[in-house]
């Protein structure tokens, strides 16, 4: 099946959906993303996205061309169009297509907002059962992590390195903490079982999925500390896991090849995995 | 009129060039870049610029999808069909259509390359006589900026900064040494005479300009030390200046607000840019 493709007030079958060269989306990286997960064709946690696509706009001057009435429609069409019933809608706003240039276009040039979907069996995933073994390399990625843009070349070539070790991802280190799996938020579980998540700054993205689990955890006595943590520390940990808006809860048993607790996923991130599940279900729109 | 633009061996015009919403070069900064200066019709430091053409795509893992001799006619062709007798050549290889994932797709998918021309007064540059007033900023791109990547949005916010504050450029700092001018490599010469000039590694883009530029002021008897500089010794410095394909050798004659020497542009800058143009214009082919 063709997919139906969003581009700019366009649905085109995926093969005629084109930008320009000259579109700073791929010139110079000038574009911000978001990924919302589909749960029986409705979308899950789709305010927060919105709510950060705004921000990361903010953050660069950009102007999202739909207002919020139409974004959302946007996205309940394109799930519509293509049947999608479990996946995940992309989102793409790119600054448009001008001459090369390090400025900004003046004001008027007109912005390219892309949004397609992915099918993925999100609920059912088999690394939900196994979990996934990672291993830590440096985090080489820009300044501004808090920024979701489309520069993501470093969590590529680190995924592929992951994948070149054996393992199925990368948690990215930068002066001895983790700041983030290489498309996820980073957790441990430590032996006196807190939760740990690194605290916000520039240097991580504000995961949709992180905050979600973070208020999950808390409504459940879990005892949560937002802070930076060592490798040391994820290797003593009792769980460790990843969060993301397509993985949702995504236990982690290797670290660089030593085992996570007994090297199965442990009960923290499965329990969480669950609750986070079932809330997101009953709250998609 | 209409810009000729090359894409995947095809030749359209510039409004029909264009590009698949999956490509990764949009989805993900997974794309490479040279911009070749044309002189009098012809290509200056062509080869240069086809080497490190060869270098990115390797460090990357892409496949260029032309032969050199091929890669010379497209350009040589390129500038004959635009008519184009000042100005550059940008070509930009990105690593093709798939569908989203941060691992590289599997052998075999195609590659997007596309070149295309801009028309740029680059002798007659009004800038190379009056100079340039720069400020510094921390430079918060990634790790591997020896490998040119179209990863270019912290070099736009930074030449956006600089112009609000009513500068031209920025050069970029990290650990108290600079590393780079926004899209250029930073030069200063000192008060004994000496070219200093930033020592290569990941931190900065192997210059062609600049790898030309030091072989010339040798030539000349000029001192040269490759090291890194802080802003202090650049505010000290008897003269500064910035070497790019587009630029030559272009002046800096204040940074952060304070005067570069007498605040105009010195005998070194303006002899090597001289000595520049006339070699790569004799040179050009």
């Amino acid at each position: 099946m063709t997919r139906t493709v969003y581009l700019n007030g366009d649905w085109l079958p995926e093969t005629e959906a084109k930008i320009s060269v000259f579109d700073r989306g791929y010139t110079m990286g000038d574009a911000i993303y978001e990924v919302t997960c589909v749960l029986d064709g409705k979308l899950a946690d789709y305010s927060a996205h919105a709510a950060r696509l705004k921000r990361s706009a903010h953050e660069l001057g950009m102007q999202i061309p739909l207002d919020d009435d139409a974004l959302l429609a946007a996205h309940r069409k394109l799930v519509e169009v293509n049947g999608l019933t479990e996946g995940l809608v992309y989102l793409q706003l790119s600054r448009g297509a001008s001459d090369r240039d390090f400025t900004y276009p003046r004001d008027g040039a007109p912005m390219t907002l892309v949004m397609y979907t992915q099918p993925k069996k999100a609920i059912d995933n088999p690394q939900a059962e196994t979990g996934i073994a990672v291993i830590t390399l440096p985090d080489l990625r820009w300044g501004r992590r808090d920024i979701k843009t489309v520069q993501l070349l470093w969590p590529s070539m680190a995924k592929m390195e992951a994948m070149a070790a054996g393992a199925q991802d990368a948690w990215l280190v930068e002066d001895g903490f983790v700041t983030e799996a290489s498309s996820a938020t980073a957790h441990i579980v430590t032996a006196d079982g807190v939760l740990v998540t690194r605290d916000l700054s520039r240097a991580l993205l504000p995961g949709v999925t992180r905050a979600a689990v973070i208020a999950l955890a808390q409504d459940h006595g879990l005892r949560v500390e937002e802070r930076a943590f060592t490798v040391a520390e994820a290797t003593a940990a009792r769980e460790a896991f990843i969060t993301s808006a397509s993985n949702f809860v995504l236990p982690v048993v290797r670290v660089d090849g030593a085992d996570i607790g007994d090297g199965i996923p442990g009960p923290v991130a499965r329990e969480l995995r669950r609750i986070y599940i079932d809330t997101r279900r009953a709250g998609a729109i």
